[in-house]
């Protein structure tokens, strides 16, 4: 029989956070680090993560920077299902169409007016959009293609968007497609995109040397 | 055998929406009016929140206001699980000691500074608080007792939060277990919180009068 | 490549319980101690926990003792989401307010009487209540704030309850929030019921020194 | 754009019981009849089962009568995810090898004992069994075949059992492999069982008369 | 009180199927056409599909065809979770770069070779490809973005695919960024993929014309 | 605190695979071992199953054999929920009548005809039965007994199955009941099955000497 005694107390906030004193090396539980359930505290579940600090949006192509507050940041969400993000964008920059893998958004803008949308799955494609103003709300549903773009030429505009998962990955479209390491084959990103692979080798050259997310 | 003619095109979008004309009366799917996904647009997904504008704080005996998001609100929500709010807090007013029955909440301080905290479950109850600046984040296990409180006398805070449901519920403790109506015997209450049955009743008669959300 | 010899051996029952030899400190999974699947047995389906027996009630102030079988008692529950408990009522005991965040639970009385309620969400905040006889049962849903009380001055009673979660939790009302360690702050309380914080400052000192569940 | 006016109120408790007059045919959600949530009350989540008086077991061949209370007894329990059981069993008499498509089984014995068991999957087909006494508690996780069998040649036995599921569903295998309706053909199960046709034909004979639950 | 006798029968197989005698106008539930539970027979979990049937992938820009068997195909399948499809190949043809939102997928080849792969989210976007023969199988987790290709000129291939969704959904990525009805702006799609506006519009002009799954 | 710079990174892909090097004993997580997540290649979701490839069915007393491709094949397939499967039956061969706890399974033809079928739960225990053609699809729900018979007394038959779980488990019926290791008391068995108890001895001689999946 498996005495009880061998098991450690699980405390009330379901374990979310628990570690373990093996050799040097971290044991992972849901991919994360774990941490003795009695050593949890307050810190466990807060960030001192500046949302309300600006970001620089100058190293990013597409003019937009994205601040994540997720499990790997926050331990105490793991199982929780949900995060926050803010998200800056310069003056007609863009967070380029993208997916979440396992998770619907739901945006609020801050500040500025931006242009979102996204597209529903085949075969219709159709585009769901808006031009979302200050204080204005949308939702993305989960796995499909999204975007948002700040059409203002003089003025940044930042929004703050929460995700339902505590791990919600993302996928920028262009980026994956075209600067994925290794590259995907140019005969297949040519069909699929119906131009030359001519074409397609110098996206992927645009890509390959500055894929960052 | 069932004919696949008369199956409705399930679009791209899950259903997430849809309407029945059916007489006069709606019908309910997921407790919700169902629309024709045919007829799904943006609007669906969108709101005019205007969650950048300050709330009125005056009409709350406790000094908040919570502007919720949630699938009643933007109907394209249905069965996505998240929901979104905007908090606002007057000088030393708070948002009282509740729970959400099915959703975790993550939230960050917009303008000002709170006191936050939730209390682990039986038997340890521990309280895990920290005061949190603008910017910073703090997240509330689904189902724990939890509250913010604006320390600042003078000054109003603000604060977005998101929950993992798109009805997430919220039950304050105070008016649930004092203003519920009809009210909880006063025997029952008088033991609870190990108190004269004078002092129930008395406070019984301060949430009877005034429970709001 | 993975070698495939590398995997333990999945056994038929998911491996609820597995066990690890690493020195002397026991690994973790889910927030529990984990046992080799070829070493799991009967036992760890069983507990051998007396619920026909009454349990005292004079230890608990309120006049209740609940006695649950949860994964901390039964390992092979892990994952399984359900648990089991045994309710003793002193005659005028009570089972106080309190909630499970993550489980519904059903209730039957095996013995005497029980006046029983649960309070809705905000802002209705319906309290939906029924005295149950000996057979009766009933439904608390998940989250929401429950309560069973003993009416009968001169006999106890007893109930069986299930909770659909391996560990559902609870979280009793008064002792969360006059009782936490450390308290929460009495400005916090004071507003929340509309009280003088020395009223909460003595709620506080009555379970701050006895704090069980 | 669907005025969110065209929306009923989604009440606290989920909407987990609604109705709507449509015609004399009601509508189902969930395969169930749905209540207009304002016209819910604690009936709905109320059953006066009698769960403490004895059942006849005369009626059944195998010595047992199962009093399940789930969804289609009480209704609040849609979505919930629990029901609750009360099994009588004639002296020698048993709860037969079945299984519950869609939940775990908690049980615990209130009056004489049972021998119990279950069987893990292929390749093992492992048999954990144990004899229970009052009191004592033991778990058949989801999907597997399980029984009870009351010994004593005297004494009746009684078990309370929880099931995480509000719609657990049962399968008696005997019945189900002998007593379908039509009858699975003999070759199937003679091949199956290893016995000729005819001893096939015989068993489908008895089960074909009396299938009952 | 509700009647239990204004419930209809919930039969064994969780009424995957239902349907309303409500006018002309059927009832969706989860989106669905619903049936009689009664009236639910073997052809509600049978389709006749001709998954050994060679399909024409002529009428396809990019050399493929996928025959999907999901809800739309068995209602049976409704609340189950699963799907299978039939994929052709011309020589040189491929199922272009998609993801699924709701589903993981499992591939095996019948005919051929395929090479095919996936990528990871940001910021790695690392590319997961393999050669497959006749039988071999792979994996695609839900979300990410993924492909096959024949890579033989001469001969055709086939796949058989599950999914771990009833109505799992497809974006193919080409025609959900280019081909949306109506289009997304070609500034956001300019930025997006780092080319001019002008190689946007006659990428739009492209799949606009010929936009199907 | 908890230092962010102890979390291990969690790459894209869910850390579906990840390994612990921990002096020679490797770590559980979900019941198998874990490997880096930077060590993850394209190999953990490939398996060179040679599912064309006709199987031995001469070693099966009932004329089958099931390859299965799950978690334990493919460790990618970790908390992806679905899995595949080739099954061979000889002349008159079958796959007799078993459950798959934790899976609903599709299956599609590849060549010759099967009797299908699956029997609904207590008290129905309707069978919903067709002979499959080549091509032709059929779904069985989660947790009831189904089989596969091929009629043809001449040539084999071949079907690909997809199933719902990573590792759905599967419980063949006349083994678990006549074959568990220890036996089930020919008690319960003579009066499950209403045969005299040397039957049962009989039966259980008979799967005892040859229990394999």
């Amino acid at each position: 029989k498996m005495a009880s005694s061998s098991f450690l107390l699980f405390t009330a906030i379901l374990a979310l956070v628990s570690w373990q004193a093996l050799a040097s090396d971290p044991v992972l539980v849901n991919g994360f680090v774990c941490k003795d359930p009695k050593a949890v505290t307050a810190e466990d579940f807060f960030l001192a993560a500046k949302l309300d600090m600006p970001r620089d949006t100058k190293m990013s192509k597409v003019g937009s920077n994205v601040t994540l507050v997720n499990v790997m940041k926050i331990a105490g969400l793991n199982t929780l299902g949900i995060s926050l993000a803010r998200i800056d964008y310069a003056p007609l920059g863009e967070n380029p169409p993208h997916t979440h893998p396992r998770a619907t958004e739901i945006l609020t803008v801050l500040e500025g007016t931006l242009y979102v949308g996204f597209v529903t799955s085949n075969p219709e494609n159709k585009l769901f959009s808006k031009e979302l103003r200050k204080g204005e709300v949308f939702v993305f549903p989960q796995g499909l293609i999204h975007f948002q773009f700040n059409p203002n030429p003089y003025k940044p505009a930042v929004a703050i968007a929460a995700l339902s998962s505590q791990n919600p990955g993302a996928i920028s479209i262009a980026n994956a497609v075209f600067g994925s390491k290794p590259m995907i084959s140019d005969d297949v990103l040519a069909k699929a995109f119906q131009v030359e692979k001519k074409t397609v080798d110098w996206l992927q050259a645009q890509f390959w040397a500055d894929n960052h997310n």
